[in-house]
């Protein structure tokens, strides 16, 4: 388990969207934006599916998971494994969410699942010396 | 091979940066943002490498790739094959560029490579019923 620091989850919050990296189980990586996404804990994300398709198979074949996020030059990495949620109560939770942002936004959003990510490694991708190398 | 569109090439232009994806062989994947990209032809970019780490690993490994760019709610991911040049004109030419570009954000770079991805599907991340659907 890694912890993020008060800075990296700034970051995340303020994004409009990070990346969720996937692959199959024999290497294909795949990698799309979404923006639907919460911090549950320290080491632990929560990101809403509305529309995964190549990213969902993958998931059910290879728990393995990336999540990259960055503003300007800083930006962070979060490695881990997945699980995915389909029902109870921070599914529900985030199904009522999701469906109030669809309202908001005049645009009818329904949450399939939920994406459950316990942070293994942190990662920095800020351009220069430290780029790539493990943080926490 | 796929070839992108006349708006493909717009976005993949105008965005400050893409998300080159990679996966070790057994599928653990990794993203991270690249602003120095090019357009060689319809069909293949290239990128160059200035701080990629487990990203050079990966690709020395298994040399599948995704390349996922997006702007608002509309987005692309480019799916292929890259082949790593550390010589030749295409990497000279690279090489001078990033120099160039150092020079005038004040802040040294390097070109160690360039990464060439030949596209061989088109898939769109555009929210809502087209997300993850192969578009050429």
């Amino acid at each position: 388990m890694a912890k993020m620091t008060d800075r990296m989850k700034d970051f995340f919050k303020r994004v409009p969207a990070v990346v969720l990296a996937t692959a199959t189980g024999d290497g294909i990586p795949n990698a799309v934006p979404v923006g639907a996404k919460k911090i549950i804990d320290d080491e632990t994300i929560l990101l809403s599916d509305q529309f995964f398709n190549k990213t969902l198979d993958n998931m059910k074949e290879n728990p393995k998971a990336s999540v990259t996020f960055w503003e300007g030059h800083e930006g962070y990495q979060l490695k881990g494994t997945i699980v995915i949620e389909t029902s109870g109560k921070r599914y529900e939770e985030t199904a009522k969410w999701i469906e109030e942002l669809g309202n908001s936004a005049g645009f009818p959003l329904r949450s399939k699942g939920i994406v459950i990510l316990k942070i293994d490694e942190i990662y920095g991708v800020t351009p220069g010396a430290g780029a790539g190398k493990l943080l926490v």
